[in-house]
């Protein structure tokens, strides 16, 4: 049953990324949201768009000119002018405020919710819900942010503290944010998971268009008005010229540290708790645990042939057609693609930059 | 500098073998002596007529039909009529006492000397030594052995034991063997170490070819009368007609039961004690010990790209031109070939006929 849509709501997905955590499958010219990682036929772009879509007015869709026409050819629903090529990335407040600046510009005062391309959502019916509550908390004027239950004390992650519930028509689960907090220790991850007030910060964040560029008026001033220069000029005959000019200009910085944190610190953030089945597939650890076991508890991501003994929890991704074979290797990832294989254990998988880093460009 | 040659020496090769235990690299029809596998420009199968060409008067290969194309191919000194091929493998008492039967055939009663193919020995000068007392013992009538000196207690290869000194001119350090043990367990293993008597059996014999055939005739007959007429029949133009004949029926026995064995129980088997550097290569975790290691611990078997951190202990094989990267895994076997690869640990190498008695025949 597809879910009724959200009037006057409309979706940004920012997709980018440097691709060097699930190396070698994903890399800085094919990244991980153009993958399916899942084994579902669809890759995480296309499963954003499969869980924004059917809730939305339209999806608008951000990336960089290498990844332009891959995008067009994963998502050919997504309509021409709701492709947004940025020349540089220049963090996510450049992205999302370009792509509110120009709804605003193309349809007034709407609600703008910003989704990554690239994490996964077991449970969209879920996830359907809470964007509901945040559109509903946005028109009321808040910045709200969809706080993903943490399921355990993971120092990946920053986290989102709560307050007191919001109280706000439509958003019944709705809390105040008192704060957000960076990735912490392992310590402090289970402190707070032990108080009940925090979750984890997808990164998700819905707005109205004028309450996101006023925010932004106020806190980034020459950021805002470089992005409204290139809005105004977006969809007229002057793009390119202004965009030469404004773009390389534009300051670079996250939209948590530009609007998320500053505002929560005055009141003006709010939380929809939500159980998504949510994960960022930061890492191949963190990519096993959304594969299937077999019964020999080994987990294989791709069509290849694979044949493995006594190594329960590895990872398997056989993508060249060559026989895997693993023996002995409990929690082994092995990642054999044509012209780079990675060998490693899920317990190293969040070291993975030190290889990468010592890698030639070409096989980045 | 050469060493001197052997009058009357003649060197045996059978070269065979499943190739399963060194698998991907090795393959029932690529095995392992057609591979270069210490990384010194030659094959085993090279290595080997490297250290027996100087010493023999001529050096005689028996190999399958399969092989026989990269036998010539490799070894092309080696002369026309010292190809022998066979039309099935019968094991190693068919193998050389065809070549010992036709050897006598060629040039009457020479001392034959028996070397597998696929072994490395990493001291040809002590090798060479060995040989030539092995030759002054096998003159003497005996049924000699090398016996390699075992620095360890291994379970993985049989062993000799050795009695009082032999007491032949040319053979000072040879002694009687006592008896042939069947690869022992631990205990037993380090209890033989203990006597000081125990070698290895390296499987290298050298017997007067009269005297070899005088054995089998007693202790094989049946299989004697084969070989007997096999051998006559070779260089004339019966030979097609008499192997299909006579080769199927041929008993399938290793030397060591059909002949060392109970020759040794009458005390007719001496054993050339011997410091090698010898090894079977019987497994990744022995090829390992063979290859240099770098700084890091890692060692790499093959010019392809190879990237490792965290991974002491490690043997990697690129033998694609794709990048290998290995991240934590001490210890790791990572084996790159275009059609297979294989990710294990030395502690597991031993196992690795359980993988491949799952492969699909043409990746065996």
């Amino acid at each position: 049953m597809s879910p009724r849509p959200i009037p006057g709501f409309h979706a940004v997905v920012p997709a980018g990324g440097a691709g060097t955590r699930l190396w070698p499958l994903s890399r800085r010219a094919h990244p991980k949201f153009l993958l399916d990682l899942t084994g579902s036929g669809r890759t995480l772009l296309q499963g954003t768009w499969d869980r924004l879509a059917p809730l939305a007015d339209g999806v608008t869709v951000v990336t960089g000119e290498a990844h332009a026409a891959a995008v067009r050819e994963q998502l050919p629903e997504l309509a021409g002018h709701a492709l947004l090529t940025e020349p540089s990335g220049r963090d996510s407040m450049a992205a999302i405020g370009l792509a509110a600046a120009l709804l605003r510009e193309r349809h007034g005062d709407v609600v703008v919710g910003s989704f990554a391309a690239d994490h996964v959502v077991r449970r969209p019916e879920a996830f359907a819900a809470a964007v509901r509550e945040a559109v509903a908390a946005a028109r009321a004027g808040y910045v709200v942010t969809i706080g993903v239950e943490a399921d355990h004390p993971s120092t990946a992650f920053g986290y989102v503290e709560s307050g007191a519930p919001l109280g706000v028509e439509g958003a019944p689960t709705a809390l105040h944010v008192a704060s957000f907090a960076e990735k912490p220790d392992a310590g402090t991850a289970a402190a707070y998971l032990g108080t009940g007030r925090y979750r984890w910060n997808a990164g998700m964040f819905v707005v109205r268009a004028e309450v996101l560029l006023e925010h932004l008026r106020r806190l980034q001033p020459p950021l805002h008005d470089g992005l409204l220069a290139i809005a105004r000029a977006w969809d007229g005959p002057d793009r390119a010229e202004v965009l030469a000019r404004e773009w390389p200009r534009l300051t670079r910085i996250a939209i948590d540290h530009a609007v998320a944190e500053p505002v929560a610190a005055d009141g003006g953030v709010a939380v929809v708790p939500a159980e998504l089945g949510w994960d960022d597939v930061g890492d191949w650890r963190s990519l096993a645990t959304l594969l299937p076991a077999a019964a020999d508890g080994v987990r294989t991501l791709g069509e290849g042939p694979a044949l493995a003994a006594d190594s329960a929890g590895a990872v398997l991704v056989p993508a060249t057609g060559r026989l895997v074979a693993v023996l002995g290797l409990p929690g082994a990832v092995v990642v054999d693609t044509p012209d780079a294989l990675l060998v490693t254990t899920t317990d190293h998988a969040q070291r993975l930059k030190e290889v990468v880093d010592r890698l030639p460009d070409a096989l980045r």
